[in-house]
């Protein structure tokens, strides 16, 4: 969470004269966001926020995010809206960066999500499910299965200094999790755009009333249900690694009282929840023991990850995670 | 500029309980101020800046800065204006540190002040030392004239490998800075509250009207004159060390427009330059030489202080600044 890139009053016009937005009123660098630096700034025209993608984000994929972010505001979903350009682009160029504008929401992330905020967000991914649904950008997910064995190996000699016994547990269920294993990773499953980072960090209440949610910079083509087992690793674990079956309730039933499980969907929940810690494991666990001296961002500590992949291997049964299965 | 203390909706939420202020809407960790941590606070009541006072700043010290800000306020002055809480007071507690709420002032910094710029915030000076001149509090200036040899010994052995000649130049000018020497610092020119810290970075625009001042954190009592020394240090030298008597004269008119120096305070203003280019000078190096490793916040180069400080040395007379000594 950091302002990588300064801007300076004269750039700053100077962008904003290519919008149709009135005059710069005041900017504001915030701490929020790991990858990219990010201005609040205010306008004549009213509240934005100023994006400069800094090198982690895959400038080709720019277009696939900003499609996202348009065609569901435009959908009346509460996501930050691109602002366009006079040009008709919603992508520019500042300090040499690519950059852009969208609407500022109002609302503040949740520390410690209650009941009611699990049912919020349910409601609120399968409605951004349905509503992405027509969208017809694309793009892999490139921290899918395919990358985790590979992801590992990058960092497998730190592993067992980081929480031993922890080569075992990823080198047990990395196979698990193939594709081509039989009960593996399941292949077939109802597809879409998944948002696949929805973490408390980037869901906005007003009191107990979702207000938006943010940073679609992951969003990717995958399996919906696979969206579902990240929010229930996300949202449903307390600080103390145990999971709270009745924020798992929650989160299920608002999920599926807008989009109601397959069975080939709830019977893989297990399986998928193995996947969603997995990932966030590894990826923790690259930047953890890579973290530059003097960087300015506190990498994520995998650890937590790791509990919550040994509590899903216990898990037969997407019952445990509190859905509803019909039984 | 970091955020050093993270809050979370909860505390935040309780803390915001104590005033009348309606209900939070938005909270953002804003990259501003090197010494405190700052929030951008959206409520249903306005929009705010929450600042938690980190250890830099002596808790001691916070009622004159809160009483000085809102006696500016309350007469007019554009300052952030502390919001009392219901219980009257204007400070509180938010995780273990002193807090308060300040109002928000659109506007944004100048990277490269105009001539336009220089006036305006002459002018804003002289209003500042005319609007502060009732307030009853008092606060020494602790970075003043007495501090500088001792501040100086605590780099002194890095002093040449910050600069070469440095060492040589600082024991050249103390001397010329003590009171009591003859023709040495004056002790007795017209005093009052000063800023002590009116740099570009604490000077709000919009356009080229002035818009605001901030972060009095430095404000103490000492000679008006020497407020007006630290502005022309801080607003009239061009990136490449040359002092731009254009800026000067914008910046000097301003101020005398509005407060006419008396004739000793002009005769003053080389000296008073010369001790305003050291203190910044002293400070900076010693931050410049103790930077901690992965410290959040890059300290400021002293070195231009330095340049500044060998053009001071060969001035004689305040016209030299553009100041117009009726003659």
């Amino acid at each position: 969470m950091a302002v990588y890139t300064h801007i300076d009053d004269t750039q700053l016009s100077a962008f904003l004269s290519d919008y149709d937005v009135g005059t710069l009123l005041s900017a504001k660098g915030i701490a929020e966001g790991v990858e990219n630096t990010n201005y609040m700034v205010r306008t004549t025209g009213g509240t934005f926020i100023l994006t400069l993608y800094e090198q982690r984000v895959a400038t080709d994929d720019l277009p696939f995010f900003i499609g996202l972010m348009d065609h569901c505001a435009a959908s009346g979903l509460a996501v930050p809206r691109p602002i366009k350009r006079k040009d008709g682009h919603q992508l520019g160029q500042l300090v040499g960066r690519q950059a852009a504008m969208v609407s500022f929401l109002d609302g503040v992330a949740v520390r410690r999500p209650r009941p009611a905020h699990c049912l919020a967000v349910g409601k609120a991914l399968a409605q951004f499910h349905q509503t992405a649904a027509p969208f017809a950008g694309h793009r892999n997910n490139a921290l899918g299965p395919a990358a985790w064995a590979g992801l590992f190996d990058e960092s497998r000699s730190e592993a067992e200094s980081v929480r031993p016994g922890l080569t075992a547990m990823v080198d047990e269920v990395l196979p698990q999790l193939s594709g081509a294993a039989a009960g593996g990773w399941p292949m077939e499953l109802p597809q879409g755009v998944i948002h696949a980072d929805l973490f408390p960090d980037n869901v906005f209440f007003i009191g107990d009333a979702l207000s938006g949610l943010i940073d679609f910079y992951f969003a990717c083509r995958d399996s919906l249900a696979y969206d579902l087992a990240i929010l229930l690793n996300a949202w449903c674990f307390e600080d103390d690694g145990q999971f709270n079956v009745t924020k798992g309730r929650a989160l299920a039933s608002g999920y599926t009282a807008l989009r109601p499980l397959e069975p080939a969907e709830a019977q893989a929940l297990p399986l998928l929840c193995r996947g969603a810690a997995l990932r966030f494991l590894l990826t923790r666990l690259y930047d953890w023991v890579r973290v530059p001296t003097g960087a300015l961002v506190t990498p994520k500590d995998p650890k937590p990850y790791a509990e919550r992949l040994a509590f899903h291997m216990t898990v037969d049964s997407a019952s445990e995670y509190g859905l509803d299965v019909g039984q």
